[in-house]
């Protein structure tokens, strides 16, 4: 069975810093083998999925609507769920840990599903929310889980 | 088709302030013919139905669980949804609008997922989070909506 | 806590027959006290629906859509899903008892998720599936499940 | 993206022919190049996702419950939707077809979920309803999806 994490932000990039964290975040999470699982949508989720991708990793995207092809270009499986924000707990039940960057509401509900039922949540540059863990880039966040919480889940 | 008001909060009361919260918010709601929706368990959701039946309103109850048992004693429609927490989207959604007393991370994914689809979210002692209307009670919340928000959905 | 009947069918009225037998069915279930649980949209559900109001019945509509405006003109209580078809499961959940009339794939989804988790379902003019218990009519559904079933759920 | 195939069935092998089919549909699926997905747990859908592990291919467990450890052993990637049956949901929409075999109501509910969203079904040895395509095995099934239904989805 194949550790998974979670890329959560905002559907839309703000500015260039984001989308290179999160592309980074992406290439990181693959480099180390991990599968990365997200929204499955544009912004942060697209921009994780290319970094990942970019390393050869495999990504799931978790998609709200009804419609495989609103997935974005980098998502190799589309998980179709038709259950519009509700399926933000499914993306954080199914990751070991969650790196949220930057992002709005949608965000912050995914912050808030996976602390109550109490996984890592990792932010850069996201809400500032007691319980997430603030780091600089993807690299210490996955430092910190895999010195921590690894095999926890 | 009646209007409805979601109440969301702490399943532990945590001091007879927010006990006397909960209850006066139910009680108030009911008196405004209402109709009460909340996740149907203990703690702020318990003591608001209980608010709510002791002026005869209806309470609906979106359940977590598989079983309708769970229900606090105050529940007159209980909705078994038996998808955990993914069901906190039901509940907002299903609401007019939203007010939030006190709670944790749970409470904290319901505000963000009402603002994610812009219902208005009323805060007594809870989340101090952009967007939230603060409030000191129901009655100011009830009025703030009946003049600005009403009718929207 | 009220005791909850739903009705599942076609979301088009096939004949003049099905419309008598829904409405009737609403009928009797809401002179018998319960509330009448629904998928909110047209068709049996409709008629349905509106056979409980004509003797002042309380109805729950669990939608599939993200707005309660598709409700049906009957329904006093819309539950507001947004994860269409997977809302069946909950309708099915909520129920003490199913009655289906007539319908088509959604309504045989209904019937099967109903029996999975050991719900009585009763059938008129419905799905020809083992364990449907095959009935003329809802009065005779209400008989059999009040004298064999009520109070295990 | 990868193209997906669901195999539904049942939580418990009948006999040895069953064990046979569901492993050799597995294989099949994978041998193709499609990912399987199922329902992650034992019976048909460990002994397809054996059969697809077989020959190196993907296997994607959509879970009912919480726990990602309730996956069978070949699932590669587990997603954790704590919602009970109405996951059954996002499986077929998740896929690109659906082969069906044996199975009781779990089946039975997934095959009407597909038919309700107009994905084609096949069937070995399943439930006989209107609308499944029956089949003798997944070879015969893939091949009617590849020339009839392909690019579809």
């Amino acid at each position: 069975m194949k550790k998974m994490v979670a890329v959560v932000g905002g559907s839309v990039i703000k500015d260039e810093e984001i989308r290179q964290i999160a592309f980074e975040t992406g290439k990181e999470i693959a480099s180390r083998g991990y599968v990365l699982v997200c929204g499955g949508m544009g912004g942060v989720m697209e921009e994780a999925a290319k970094g990942a991708k970019s390393v050869g990793g495999i990504v799931v995207g978790i998609l709200p609507g009804k419609d495989k092809q609103e997935a974005n270009p980098y998502i190799d499986i589309p998980i179709v769920t038709a259950m519009s924000h509700a399926r933000n707990a499914i993306i954080v039940r199914t990751a070991d840990c969650v790196i949220a960057i930057d992002g709005e509401y949608g965000t912050l509900s995914e912050i808030a599903l996976a602390k109550v039922i109490d996984k890592p949540v990792f932010g850069i540059k996201s809400w500032d929310i007691e319980g997430v863990i603030k780091v600089p880039n993807a690299k210490t966040a996955l430092d910190i889980f895999e010195k921590n919480y690894e095999g926890l889940y």
